[in-house]
């Protein structure tokens, strides 16, 4: 698919069917987070992957809405070196998004608030936290969560020129 | 471009043409990060374009890099409403560089630390801040910046399975 095409039609989804994601679709995905830039190519994430659903069941504690990312087959937690910018996640993040859109893969992320949690089960290291888990999965052929489709903000009030 | 070749092969770089970008470009670029996902659609990015060449020279001093946003053609900062996610900047971010990439347009996000300097010389509202500049330019055919194909971290090195 086009890149700008993938861009602008990518769109978060929540409900997957419990088909695995293939091994070379998983293997774009993380290449696609690995080449993301970084802030003086610190290079401060790291990725775990989980479609062990023992594992992601643990994680259904770390956050309000986990649901979608234990149901998922697939799951990536990014972990973010401490004192490293959450930008850096949000590029990685996006990546990894696209290249799954790009192959029919759907995903959202999922916020993982609990860090006693994460750290416990995912055995981070001190230096690392978890900063956002992705769930991805084929569609579902399921209704779409409310939220797909969503209006976005009109240009005019989105943009401005020069100065706000 | 195809989107997965977009994604790898992006590269973030410094220096830029004079050359003006593209009305057409510039458009698609701000379409791109409108369409980004964002934590339960809050949708709380601003993005300020700047062209005007004294203007971006007001930016110098808002932190120790600023020089290719201030000589770049086109520079975009993007504000994020106060309590929100730097998570949701790097997605908008992302998307609006690799849509410049699929056009032949390189960037690099740039560091904006002095909050009381942007807030001031780009005129932003008291519920939101500066999070990041990105430089966009045409390639100026001068040798690339040293981090340039900086190598990334081994798979094996980066990627975990089912715990760290």
């Amino acid at each position: 698919m086009d890149a700008y095409r993938a861009i602008v039609t990518k769109r978060d989804r929540r409900e997957y069917a419990r088909q695995a994601v293939a091994e070379d679709v998983l293997r774009r995905i993380l290449q696609a987070g690995r080449m993301a830039g970084s802030s003086s190519n610190s290079q401060p994430l790291r990725f775990i992957v989980l479609r062990d659903d023992a594992q992601k069941q643990k994680l259904a504690p770390a956050g309000p809405g986990t649901g979608p990312l234990v149901r998922a087959p697939l799951a990536i937690v990014i972990c973010l070196e401490k004192g490293r910018r959450d930008f850096d996640v949000g590029r990685a993040a996006q990546n990894m998004m696209l290249a799954a859109w790009n192959e029919g893969v759907f995903s959202c992320p999922i916020g993982l608030r609990e860090d006693a949690i994460t750290r416990s089960v995912l055995e981070i290291p001190e230096n690392y936290a978890a900063a956002i888990g992705i769930a991805f999965g084929y569609p579902s052929g399921e209704p779409s969560s409310s939220r797909f489709g969503t209006p976005r903000l009109p240009m005019e009030e989105l943009v401005h020129y020069e100065r706000w």
